[in-house]
This record gives C-alpha cells, structure tokens and sequence, in this order.
C-alpha cells in the first residue's frame, strides 16, 4: 500500500429506511477499498428506534447507543490486533461504554446545550497474559489507531442533501 | 422537563465482548434517563468484525459502518419527528450514506493522514404528501436536532481507561 496509496482510499456506506415512527432498518452491503468494490460475505442490518419514555415503539437501539457500539467494537478490535503483533495472549476483553447527555439540546429546550453527548468514557476489563502495564499499552495503540475514535473526538464534515 | 430539568440527564450504554480475531459483540440493554434506571424492552446486540480483505472474518459490520448506521437512523427518526409534527405524511424515506477514508492513517503509513472519515455524505430519497421546499425543511430541521450529527460533526471528549 506504501507503494500504491491509491488503494488506501476507501469508501464505506449504509443505507436507512423508514419503518413506521421513528423505527428504521439500515443495511450493509458493500463498500469501495483497494482500488475496486467489495462486498461483504452477507448483508448486515441494524433496527433502530427510540425508547417507549419517547412515547416510540422501542424497536431497536436508539441511534446513539449504535454509535457507543461503533466505538467499542474498533477500539476492542484493536486490541486484539495490536496484542496479536506483540505476542500477548487475551483470554477476554470487555469494554463498557457510558455517555452522558442532556436532552434538553435535542429538544430545543435550551439552546446553550449540545445535541450530543457531553463525554463518553469507555472502561475495559482485560484478562491476558501480560503485565498491566502491557495492557494499558496495548489499549493506548488501540486508541491511537481507532477509526471510530477519531470520528467522535474530532469534527468530521457531514452534508445531508435531498434527491 | 423544563420545570424538571435533572430529568433530561440521560446516560446511553453499549458492553462490547470479544469475541476472537476482530470480532466483537455488543449489547444494548439499559440506559438512565427521567431520574431513574430505564430497560429496553429487549437486549439488542449488534456483531462487529472486520472484512476478509483485511485477513477478518467479516462476521458483522466494520465498526465505522455501524457508525453510518447510526447517523442514519437518527436522522431518518428525525424526519420521521419533524413530519409529523408539521402534518406532513411520508410514503417513504430511505437515506444512502457514503463517508471516504484514507486508511493510511488507521494502518500507520503517513502520520500527516486522520484515522477517521475525511467525510461523509448523507442523500435522501423522500416520497412525501409535501413540496421539495417543506421536504428540505424537513430534513434540515432534523439536522438541526440529531444527536449523532452533533457527535460526528463537532469534538466529543472520550477518555478510555483500564479496570
């Protein structure tokens, strides 16, 4: 790849449709990486909704917890990649994710408050053969790599458009 | 809510196990909101992996994936929201999101190159009892208010630590 940097460039895409409420289905296919389009073995799809207190169905997670999911899973994928490269052998690994959120921002209460979370802490639990200070090495990497990380730490441009 | 304002402290949640390789599984079970412990009315679980192009599994959704999912889905909720609130009646909604990444940052290759996205784009096809202009309107009321746009396009502080 170093010596063809055009196939770093990929692109990665969901669709969504409506249900009924606030209920929707979002399904993933395919995506854009080294230099042609790829599929996944089968199609995965994800229920969303809000929560019966949002007077919703409950029907799925609430679009913000997917999110928590997103970053859990890259920063525990990358914890197990990066213990693999050095040899450390995990027996398991779990991440709880919490974030905070004032919904007064969503609900247009008070306009001093964000729409999104006001942090978000995520604590592992590590059973491995290898010292603590090894495993807080290998999270730290984890950290430094992670996709998801980035996109929720740093701002990210986001256009929406209508057909 | 507005004369209660400790109600609207919501805290979300996602648990994230191990699974083996890249693969993970998270679960979404419970959050806090409205002063108290509140339960979905089911677990959801979501599986995360990575593709096979990347020597995975491919048993679930890439990570960066999941969070397309969620940004789709809550903003699709909103739609779903606003429309009804202005009496508008939706036949159906289905948004295609694509977001472009350089994986020369994630892979460690060129340090000048972010780990995230360098962009997402988000396309509605709407079939509405409405005008394109109230449709916009719609869509972009619905921008205003999401939660996970707010997260994506703005910093969140994470702090990642171990038990």
């Amino acid at each position: 790849m170093t010596e063809a940097p055009e196939a770093a460039q990929f692109r990665w895409r969901a669709s969504c449709e409506w249900v009924n409420g606030t209920h929707s289905r979002s399904t993933i296919t395919d995506f854009f990486g080294l230099g042609e389009e790829q599929k996944h073995k089968q199609a995965f799809t994800f229920e969303a909704d809000h929560p019966e207190i949002f007077a919703s169905e409950d029907h799925g997670a609430t679009p913000v917890e997917i999110v928590l999911a997103g970053l859990a899973s890259c920063l525990t994928a990358g914890v197990a990649s990066v213990a693999q490269n050095r040899g450390i052998q995990l027996r398991s690994v779990k991440a709880t994710v919490e974030a905070g959120m004032d919904i007064q921002g969503i609900l247009g209460i008070d306009s001093e408050v964000r729409n999104g979370f006001d942090g978000i802490n995520v604590r592992y639990e590590i059973d491995a053969d290898a010292t603590k200070e090894d495993i807080e090495a290998v999270v730290a990497q984890s950290q430094k790599r992670s996709a998801v990380y980035d996109v929720i730490t740093n701002p990210t441009n986001v256009t929406v458009e209508v057909a």
